[in-house]
């Protein structure tokens, strides 16, 4: 196992040991109260990557703070990300979570919901706890950058469900990088990576070029995300094969192949992507592999991850950090791995 | 006009212009987040009681605080009731909201629950913004009481929604005592209350008595707001009639009915009450009215809401509270109307 793996996995396991042992509760006077928080573990203890803690405790290490310091603040990401996956889940009508079924799934579309809301108001109540060892002023910074990524995730997800709802295809690579910057880039790169700053006590300067950093390798991220969504070993990955395409999602990947195909190649592949989930046949999936296959969409689309990730490698490297260099070294190792990881 | 109406709609005015001219955004750059922005004005912009606001304001002159000083936590528990609507509205499958249709049959469910989660990300990031009128002490504070707020409401509504999934039957009064304090009680009277109390600096036994009229007033409110669900007038109350029994409610009139009912009576009325909303007919509904009249279960309700009260009432009268006497007195007015009223 590389260095790069096992510490992600050392501050994935200290985060899960905090969250399903200290934070959130198990047992309540009431029984019905009680399925409500066994709802609330259920996501939490799945096997998860831990990408996002790792990036906050990693910077806070490389920004001169300690891991004890960021890992309360780290699990709140991981609870942020168990939240909005409950709710995103309902939305997308996704079935498979983690490779098991999803919440809503299991229990009901409106006590899954209505589970997401709990942990959300968790995870607020959490963050303020940070209060006893970060003292007033950098809870209150940490609170304003979950607000700020809560709200540009929100937005970013809008925009997602609002294309595939309003049947758009007048779309190109901006509106992909707009949409996925939103969707993906805050949650995962950039505040995990500020939040990690934050704590250490950084000033602006460093927050804004993490702010840059996180945009563009969130954005690869991402794109590879969508690679192994279409590609990738379902074991792994957890989410079920070509779910992208049943869920109308316009990936970079998508757009790519669409932007290339004949007229009758494009409305044949948006009419497919316009049906609904359940009316998509094994053929239909086909057909739109077909076409990102005939275009090498996936091989265009991971150049254009890897050039994402070596300008954001440039910001990183500007960085003057002031603490631990090995913290520092793991994080340029994680931006490649970010835009090649084959989970 | 009495001084207590004018005082609720001068309050509710104030919240409002504050939360559509200042708090909430209205344009993007990206026009499809002016959508998610217009969705997130949506319930806002419907006319709406404005009792909760007006608890914290009023509470924080009584305790000796400033109406200025409130204004902000009062505009955020509005907020709150915005967004929690939004999702309990998919929840509860329910059709119209404040006399229009609910935000997830105006646009999408998926685009609803999203347009909740923003809500209640901006209300988050606006609560931060008091630090610059209350300094950090009494902004951690309001922060932590909303977290508590938000935590107790979704476990009210995890009970009252499994339930129903569950066809739970064996029910009594104090089922529905604990159900109702923690979906109603916290964030209607306790938390409004608390969190005026704690923008005027109040210390914690006040905090605490606020706490026990809050729990006691809030299943009364509760109480009349069902009795509103089924007797009221449509045009002043907002939601469907009888909407209740539809989505299976587990009122304490209606348990009282089914306490005083006969077998068969009971057996024929809890079957109607597990049916699918859309399977119950009117007949159904008529069914189920008629054993609440037979057995005179509205006005027993009523009076147990009455007898919370005077209780509260008189935790409200042992509070020595040291600023405008008007204010303090307003309160006491409100606790009759809570349980009197009919809108």
């Amino acid at each position: 196992m590389s260095t790069l793996d096992s510490e992600i996995k050392k501050v994935k396991s200290e985060v899960d040991r905090l969250i399903l042992d200290e934070l959130l509760p198990s047992s309540s006077p009431i029984p019905e109260v009680e399925l409500l928080y066994k709802m609330m573990r259920d996501y939490p203890s799945r096997p998860a990557k831990g990408f996002r803690p790792f990036l906050c405790v990693t910077v806070c290490r490389a920004a001169g703070g300690s891991r004890e310091d960021s890992l309360l603040t780290a699990a709140c990401i991981e609870l942020f990300q168990h939240w909005i996956l409950i709710h995103d889940d309902i939305e997308d009508e996704s079935e498979l979570r983690r490779g098991q079924p999803t919440l809503h799934l299991k229990y009901s579309r409106a006590l899954a919901l209505n589970a997401g809301d709990a942990l959300h108001a968790k995870m607020w109540g959490v963050l303020l706890s940070n209060e006893r060892r970060l003292g007033q002023e950098k809870t209150l910074n940490v609170l304003g950058e979950f607000a700020r990524m809560v709200g540009y995730t929100t937005e970013g997800q809008h925009m997602e469900l609002g294309w595939v709802r309003e049947k758009r295809w007048d779309l190109g690579e901006s509106d992909y990088f707009d949409m996925c910057t939103r969707k993906t880039s805050w949650y995962t790169v950039a505040s995990p990576c500020r939040l990690g700053a934050m704590v250490a006590g950084s000033g602006p300067g460093t927050l804004e070029s993490l702010k840059e950093f996180g945009i563009k390798l969130g954005v690869g991220f991402q794109i590879q995300d969508d690679s192994l969504n279409l590609i990738g070993d379902q074991g792994k990955y957890g989410k079920a094969k070509s779910d992208d395409i049943l869920e109308g999602k316009r990936t970079l990947i998508l757009l790519h192949a669409l932007g290339k195909a004949e007229a009758a190649e494009r409305a044949k592949a948006t009419s497919i992507m316009d049906k609904e989930r359940g009316h998509k046949t094994g053929e239909d999936v086909a057909y739109v592999l077909g076409l990102i296959d005939k275009y090498r969409s996936i091989e265009y689309s991971q150049r254009r991850a890897r050039d994402l990730m070596e300008e954001a490698l440039a910001v990183l490297n500007d960085i003057s950090w002031g603490g631990e260099k090995e913290a520092a070294s793991l994080l340029e190792s994680f931006s490649r791995f970010a835009v090649e990881r084959q989970w």
